[in-house]
Formats: structure tokens, sequence, C-alpha cells
């Protein structure tokens, strides 16, 4: 009984995995206002009540799927970041993977981040605040990687780390929004060449693999 | 009678730019893909089949908020720039005017056209190429005034403009979406530095005040 009452709770979990991976998705399309359990039921020929059931409110729903793209982020972006030892190798390390997750094109409508902070920036709120709490904690993490890179030399002490922190994330919005709007992905490569520029190293250095891809 | 029909054209025209205005404003918060014929209508107490009259679908409808938010875009950014003679302090008249405008909070969501572009990326279609095409012509503008000053010896016949536009590109998407999420708006203070200093001028310059504000 006890064995049944686990696989039941197992498959009740991968269920809602699996909603919530597809309501990341409509969400990069329709936006995280756009989200309706009844599109999404549609989209899984599931009934409104069956996805209802694992949510029971459209700000539950919302929560839950910018709380599964930050998961996603974390896997693409911040984890080949955090496998590099501290240094320019690591802050690379964080811009290539940006680039490499707008590229693979999981979502269609580029980063999920990226788009939902504009959407929702004009909504106070509950979701919001969720996203806001993804952007600070992504970029105070960014922020910490400049100040290792300074710390092992890599980065001159006299650099205004707020400056270069506003210039990277600059060069990976402008990549995301040209990349979405001209469909090339040109774009990206340049973005990686004007990346290692302004941290002054040679174009197409790239940080010792560390971890498979 | 043939000034009647003029009065009455006049009469249509200036409550087709009224909705269309609302229709703005509606967009900025709720996405182009988010006007609706029926929210525009309850917002401005009007019958559903009164703003239908003017556009006939909700295609038209978006089509007209664009171009009427491109208008906007260019009476706030554009034109200030335009006024300056050419080298860098049409440059960063341009940023400055992007920063004002963001500032402003005309448009409770931030820049129009940010917002736009990462909502449609995903959404090939008529809609999504008018806004590819305002990106295109703003960004082939800002990238011919920095042209321009390498012509007046501003900047250094070696300067990448590429790599340039890119990065002025995204300092002001990185202030626009910061000041969106963090409601401070010392980021855009911030930006008008980081464009200084990436543009070799002093902070705090300001171009000659050529038109009034």
């Amino acid at each position: 009984v006890v064995v049944g009452e686990r696989a039941v709770r197992e498959d009740g979990r991968r269920r809602r995995e699996a909603i919530v991976m597809k309501a990341v998705e409509l969400a990069s399309l329709d936006g995280v206002q756009g989200l309706t359990i009844g599109h999404l039921a549609a989209e899984l020929e599931m009934s409104k009540s069956g996805v209802y059931a694992h949510f029971g409110s459209k700000q539950e729903l919302q929560l839950a799927t910018i709380a599964r793209a930050s998961v996603l982020f974390t896997d693409r972006v911040i984890e080949p970041a955090a496998a590099q030892p501290p240094g320019l190798g690591r802050v690379i390390a964080f811009c290539d993977s940006f680039l490499r997750y707008v590229r693979r094109g999981d979502l269609p409508g580029g980063c999920f981040f990226a788009s939902a902070t504009l959407e929702l920036g004009g909504r106070p709120g509950p979701v919001k605040q969720a996203v806001a709490e993804h952007q600070r904690s992504t970029w105070t993490l960014l922020y910490s990687y400049l100040a290792e890179a300074v710390g092992t030399g890599d980065l001159a002490e006299s650099e205004d780390l707020q400056h270069l922190m506003l210039e990277l994330q600059g060069i990976l919005l402008a990549a995301n929004s040209r990349y979405v709007v001209e469909d090339d992905d040109g774009v990206l490569t340049l973005a990686a060449s004007v990346v290692r520029r302004r941290l002054g190293v040679p174009d197409g250095w790239t940080p010792r693999r560390v971890t498979p891809d």
C-alpha cells in the first residue's frame, strides 16, 4: 500500500512537471499574463478541471511557471558558469551560456525573463515580484563573479563594477532582442566578441571546458 | 456643406487618434497581443461597434497602435537627436532622450518597442514585421549617427561601429529593463554615465540645448 501511494504521488508530480514545462513554452509565446488554464488544457488535451486540480488559480499557475523557468535558466546559464573556477573565465562562461541558451531555442521567444520583466513591469503584484526576485538573484550572482575576477587579479581594481555589470547585462539583452526580431544568430556571435573585447581577452578565447556539455 | 463634411472628417480623425493613443497605453500594459477591441471600448466608454468602425479588425488596430507608438518614439527620442549637429553630441542626445522617454513614464511598461519586440518575437506575421521595421529604422539611424561622428573626428576611424552599436543598444535596453523591474530611476542616471565613459566624454557633459524641451 505504501509503495502504491508513493507511485501515485510520483505520477502526480510527473504530470504537474509536464504541465508546468508546457506552461513555460506557452508563456514564452503569449506572455505570463496571456497564460490561461483553458489554453494550457487544450494544448495538453486535458480537461480544464484536470489542470485546475494541480494549481487552483491562475496566479498559482503563473508562479509555478516562473519557478520552472528559473530552474531552466539555472541549468542552462548559471551551472556552466558555477562549474568554472573564479575569474574572468567564469564571467565569460556566464555570458557564453546565456547566448547559447538563447540560440538553442528551447523557448521560441528568447530569454523567458527578459520578456517577462518587460511584460510585467507595469503590473505590480506577486507575479512581478517573482520575476524581480529571479532578476535580482541572477544579477547579484554575476556581480559576485566580477568581484571574484577583481580578487584573482583578472580585472583591475579601478574597474567600476556597477558600470561593467550594466554593460554586460546590456550586451546580452541587446543580443537577445535582436536575435528574436531579426531571426539571425550572427548577433549572438557578435555579442560574444563584444564581451571579450570589453573584458580585455582575445576574440575567440574560451574558458577551459570543465563539464561535459 | 463642404465645411460641414470637413468638420465631420476632422472629428472622426480626432476620435480615431484618441482611440489609438489609449491603445498604445493599454498595449504597454497588456501587450500588443493582449489588446482587444472589447477592452479598449470599455476603457473609452464606447461601444465595441464604435471602436470596430475605426479599425475593422484586431490586426488593423494592432498595426495602428504600433504606428502611433512609432510617432511617439520619433517625437521623444529621434527629434531631439536630429536637432543636434552631427558628431558625438547627436549620439549622446539620442541616448539621453531615450533615457528621458523611459523616465517620463508616458507608458507604464517602459519603452513600447523593447517590450513589443520580445512579446512578438515568436509570432511571425505582419504585426511582428511592423515592430521589426521600426527597430531596423531606429538602429540604422543610430548607426548613421555613429558614422557621422567618425566623419567629424569625434570617434576614431579604428572604432568598430557594429560593436559600439550593440554596446549602446545594450546600455539603453538594460537601463529600461532594470528601471521597469526595480522602479528606481538611479539606473537611468547610471546608464547616462556609462554611455559617456564608453564614448570618451566627461561624465555630466551634455550636448548644447538647441531646441526647447
